[in-house]
């Protein structure tokens, strides 16, 4: 029986996984959190660890590998990992290609989990797919005329900085009013954290967000943002509005622009309700010209996109 | 020997030329005025009658056509001219491959002329790029892994109504701050006229306007504002920045998203000078990420563009 072996390489934990070529269902997984104080070399000697449980002995047919952080694909090399030290300019398919013996590919997690939804989730059947995480951070990956869409460098994909409000907050890149800025979960907490802060201190109606973080606004999360939200706080409904009102525009734009037939959405801060995707929706309409057609759909795989991305990405 | 036709419904001219399959220049050449009070089948006759003095009694192998308006390429049925009636759902490759007999493309005349720049001129030799034209509308045409990218409905390329400026001045197309609203002809002039009309009468240092169009504002062309930025006049070159801007921005959102090789650009505002090139340049930079390369360059084969498009559509 012939065997894949996927590999991921996350910002804060590893995965492998083993699959019988053809088929839906793991023959085998492991998951490591990948520790504080991590660099390549111990993240790599988990993963091999990884591996050598899963592989038993046996010797898989190809090794296909998401790794979080821009990738050459063409060469295999990554480029660097924002997270995890050590990764610069590391050629790790050709690691792996002569420590295994086998063909080995490796893409960035956002083209990974692209190439997963259009072959295993909810771009199954679309020819034309603009995948996009809403997390920690904002990314994105194409599947264009039924292959991925890498850019000319390696780069495309990356909705997070576009530009959607000018006049807007300064993102860590240096501009103003990127998506990222305005709806990645942190940069969410943020916004709510600096509104609160310059409240007048006695102010009532707050007892929602009092109910989650207590006095310490450094708790606040994505998340928290999010639930307070729900509850009925209307600080932090405007917050998660704005976002969404940002991530609509971006989508409504790359509608204009690419006209692909789905938009897939993952990541954990599209979990934010109802409300948060109506508005997406809505925006994203208004914004794109009314002959363009498209639909925004969630994501399926979950955490699995990027392992059965890598698998995918073994069969282009 | 082989020739080959091609035909160029302008939303206010009409063309065609007839060329030698494999060769680089005109064997015949034909152009007309759409009159002002045109319709679908008045332009349809004028073509008949271009064509007919093109071909003197020969017949041609194929027959590429690029339409000023959107066009389902893959039916070739045009949907239709923002300029010239009763070309609503009009049939028009099926019309002339039964009139003539032999095989007929047609696409819209951005993504005509991106293929026009791609096979014969400023885009020769690379396999990713966006055409822009920017003059009475804005528009673009994709080449991705060497091949035109229409979209799934068609209408990929609609850069002219990508949101820049969420807070600026709205669009004919509803929304605020698009590309176009900032950087077409016609709106700078009418920016420009805005800005003039709120002034004080006795306003001075306007002798630049007043001598481009005296005391009579309706005058103003999108030519005349890059004119009179060229010339000195403060308040046009605000308007003409502030167009370079929006545009600056949309390509480096671009370069974000899709990571072209190149961007090439035509359209007579394209002739707005230096000071337009660099600050459209220098924005683009800005916007994109530090990691993603691109050019930006003029389009080569300026009117003809269409014409060799049509010729290179006929090869696809």
């Amino acid at each position: 029986m012939e065997l894949i072996l996927a590999l991921d390489f996350g910002g804060t934990k590893l995965a492998a996984a083993l699959v019988n070529v053809g088929s839906r269902e793991w023959l085998r997984y492991e998951r490591r959190l990948s520790p504080a104080n991590a660099n390549a070399g111990t993240d790599l000697d988990i993963m091999r660890s990884l591996i050598h449980s899963l592989l038993q002995g046996t010797k898989p047919s190809a090794i296909g590998i998401s790794f979080g952080g821009p990738v050459d694909a063409s060469t295999g090399t990554v480029r660097l990992s924002h997270h995890v030290a050590g990764w610069e300019n590391f050629a790790l398919k050709d690691l792996l290609q002569q420590e295994f013996g086998v063909p080995v590919c490796v893409d960035n997690d956002a083209n990974v989990a692209a190439l997963g939804e259009h072959r295993f989730g909810a771009g199954q059947g679309y020819d034309s797919l603009f995948y996009i995480t809403v997390s920690t951070g904002v990314g994105g990956g194409w599947i264009l005329n039924g292959k991925p869409w890498r850019g000319a460098g390696g780069m495309a994909g990356e909705i997070g900085h576009m530009v959607v409000d000018p006049s807007g907050p300064v993102c860590l890149c240096g501009k103003r009013g990127c998506v990222e800025r305005l709806v990645s979960g942190p940069y969410m907490a943020q916004n709510l954290r600096e509104i609160l802060e310059n409240e007048p201190p006695t102010s009532q109606g707050r007892e929602i967000l009092r109910g989650l973080v207590g006095d310490n606004l450094e708790l606040l999360t994505g998340q928290l943002v999010s639930e307070a939200a729900s509850a009925g706080d209307d600080l932090a409904r405007e917050v998660l509005h704005r976002g969404a009102w940002g991530l609509g525009v971006a989508i409504g734009n790359v509608a204009n622009l690419i006209n692909p037939q789905r938009f897939v959405m993952g990541g954990s801060v599209m979990k934010s309700g109802e409300d948060f995707w109506d508005l997406i929706q809505q925006i994203a309409r208004e914004t794109a010209l009314p002959e363009i057609d498209f639909e925004i759909v969630p994501a399926m795989l979950k955490d699995d996109a990027p392992l059965w991305g890598a698998i995918a990405l073994t069969e282009l």
